[in-house]
């Protein structure tokens, strides 16, 4: 367990400790679950009453803040949260030990970086190169003519199929796989044929793969997903579509196959992209959304079919009236007499 | 192939047997398929008419209803079908031999209980702790420091990242993942930067976890989910998420962050709940359902947005009567000389 | 690396070829990315502006398309590419090294066919039975009793459970989990109970599951799938589900217990049937639907719940005019001089 004195943060982060003792910490927690030992943060003033009964060892404040507990003061406490977090971790050479382990199956011809460590019975396949300082779980499997770039980081049981590029700093959680087949058939006279899918699957620097998340590969070219683009658990992405830079797509969003998404696209859970759809930079995109057709640079939609979020929401909240829309109705066929129209079978709409 | 006489059923089960004959059981399946040496149940009403033409060995039903087959009498058929059901199933010493086997790599450092069982290629991590009895299948991961009670079940390709807390009798199913990170960034001048997630995951006594389900570890503090929870394949479930105790979630429902369901709470397949929303005891919320805010105990819901199921139903019957509604106003409008509104841009509503 | 002369492919596909020269194919792309060295073809008139400025070596056309680039003849030149395809994906044998691995755990009682390949880390359990030409890539996992048919591939960490019997060239992408437990159980004084899941899983021959994908074995009776059809990445199949034959089922989509698909049904993405639901041959549900009631043969819906397509559509832009609605009732009301009744919390609809 790693243990600091609040004084050594301060020192570490370069920021002003206030209190008049610097007690130890040993860990970090959020504002009401934090107790002895532990360290937290309010950044947002509806937290600040419940420095009061906290029994925490520390918080990190902005300025001015008046404050009873021992703490640090920062402009921005999450961020500097953030940091004191990366401290409490476990350290990385325990969740992945240094070097292959004896058990991993290392093809001869693949090549390994500096400071590379692969876990127990993972098995790395022919002509792969992994970059200096990749850690991988146990269990991994790299197909053949795999480039892993420098530091990334593969948890158990990932897969990776045969020709898929990753960049440096990729993160790819449990259960990922990189590079299954697109779904991509030709109706034929006996059923649904398969078209080999032989593209590739490229991940730019700093993606970030959720567990047992699944990306295509490209039936031929490549599917893409940009630099530092974060997609979360459980998510697919379909064969040759395109993620832009910097998005992120939460769990359970499906991308249909050969969609593009620009820069700095977020999508909420579960949303759904059809096939061939154009989504532009920096568009938002609800839960539980589903597109099918393309959407604007900036765009912020709801619904399925999903529109202009405002829209949807308003779309919503009238539909909720609809009760009461048709009570107005009636009322109105009363004051002037015509016959309720819903037994007239005709529909002029 | 286990076969047994009924009459020693129902002594087993201390139960009522009718019937010139005694039958050997090797097996059980519903009604409508069940075949010679089966043994089958009914419960409803509305399935005795299939006892006639049964090819059943056997049938479980109620006291006082006429069979034609050799039967057992219970006053709940479906519930000691359900015990017939696992003198039929596969041994347990077959799914999961005993021993650790040779290829497993236990940590020095951890502790495995009595009768623990673990299969090929399974790795366990330094300082980890196996109560009596657990099974884990064939290549299993358990991280440094987790702790798994007594009689618990692992499948295959189960991952469980480090320090992570497992009750007793839980079953994880095959390609799990427990602890894996959340999905925790902020915003930072290039791109989003990762923030550590160093929590937490508790999973109580009797939970268990579908086919490729994912739970992410906490930010910091736990993600927990309550004793004798059940959750289906493909289930999403986010850092520092609380869910009760006794609920069941279908397969492909998502919990995003924070939230926290109360017990006893029922989500039908493929709902998404928004992040930090509190659902109350005992609610209900239908397949493909989105809770986008809090719910109370109780509460019966349908929608995306989510709202009173009845209420729900009443506004998409409505919705269906949108073109007679427009038909309506037309009408209207051509009895009293009002012209069509539709072409006016304003929209004062 | 394939390099074959354009004149081989001709004479290999029973091709007209023309074109000055004989250029050398090392692989194949889409008519916007083909370049050097790259066949390509172009099926639909839209596409063939592209022609122009292709730096592609070859085409694929239809008989009659002017061409300025060598080409192939072909009526369909779809199919015909997705034969070339074939050529220039990589060698089985690169993706699965023929032979039992010498890492590989087969069990002694189990059989495996003629020239079947298995990777490192695999393990085959008691009394399962592998037909000849069957491949599994490293990680596979087979339970006691499973069968599998003739040229069968399975993918880096399949799981199939005890006793699920597969048809001749079914492929299993990476993490794909076939006979998990069904989501069974009966509500007991202390919480829900398990019902032993003892049935199993069939799939038919020619059926692919996609990766992460998961099919649960039955109660009672079997999970079935038919022959030739097709289930994409991350989808749900409960217990006791039958889905016909040439089905096509998008990712993600979740099938709920007992349900029973037709034959040559089509879902889009995210798509949910609900429990005991009869869908007919040929039905096809876009995306994000949610089936609540049986579909008759031959159905095209959309919505959830989902209702016959078009109309889906109709209400979908009926509702997008509610706010025109209101506006029109509200000046029919001051027209008449109605008082506005949505102050009235009386609701008589």
């Amino acid at each position: 367990m790693t243990a600091v004195r609040l004084s050594e943060l301060a020192a570490a982060l370069n920021l002003e400790r206030e209190g008049a003792i610097d007690p130890v910490i040993t860990g970090a927690a959020g504002i009401e679950a934090a107790g002895p030992g532990q360290i937290t943060f309010v950044d947002s003033p509806r937290f600040l009453r419940h420095l009061g009964a906290s029994r925490a060892a520390a918080v990190i404040v902005r300025p001015g803040v008046e404050c009873p507990l021992p703490c640090l003061r920062a402009a921005d406490p999450h961020s500097v949260f953030a940091a004191v977090l990366a401290r409490f971790a476990m350290p990385r050479e325990r969740v992945f030990p240094p070097g292959v382990h004896a058990t991993a199956l290392v093809d001869p011809t693949a090549v390994l970086g500096v400071g590379v460590a692969v876990g127990p019975y993972s098995v790395i396949g022919g002509s792969a190169r992994l970059g200096d300082g990749c850690a991988l779980g146990s269990h991994v499997v790299i197909g053949p003519d795999v480039v892993i770039g420098p530091r990334a980081t593969l948890y158990a049981h990932v897969t990776v199929r045969e020709g898929v590029e990753i960049g440096a700093e990729v993160i790819l959680h449990a259960g990922a796989v990189v590079g299954s087949d697109g779904f991509g058939y030709r109706q034929g006279a006996a059923g649904l044929v398969k078209i080999p899918q032989i593209g590739r699957v490229v991940l730019e620097d700093g993606v970030e793969v959720g567990a047992n998340a699944c990306i295509d590969r490209a039936q031929t070219d490549v599917t893409r997903v940009g630099a530092g683009t974060k997609l979360d658990n459980l998510v697919q992405i379909g064969h040759n579509v395109t993620v832009g830079r910097h998005c992120a797509v939460s769990a359970q969003c499906g991308i249909s196959g050969s969609s593009q998404l620009g820069d700095g696209v977020v999508l909420g859970g579960q949303v759904g992209v059809a096939d061939h759809i154009t989504v532009g930079d920096g568009a938002k995109v609800a839960a539980q959304s589903g597109l099918d057709r393309d959407l604007p640079a900036g765009a912020v939609v709801f619904g399925s079919p999903a529109v202009e979020r405002r829209r949807a929401y308003r779309l919503v909240a009238l539909t909720h009236r609809l009760p009461e829309l048709f009570a107005r109705l009636r009322r109105l066929e009363a004051a002037i007499g015509v016959e309720d129209a819903s037994r007239d079978p005709e529909d002029p709409e």
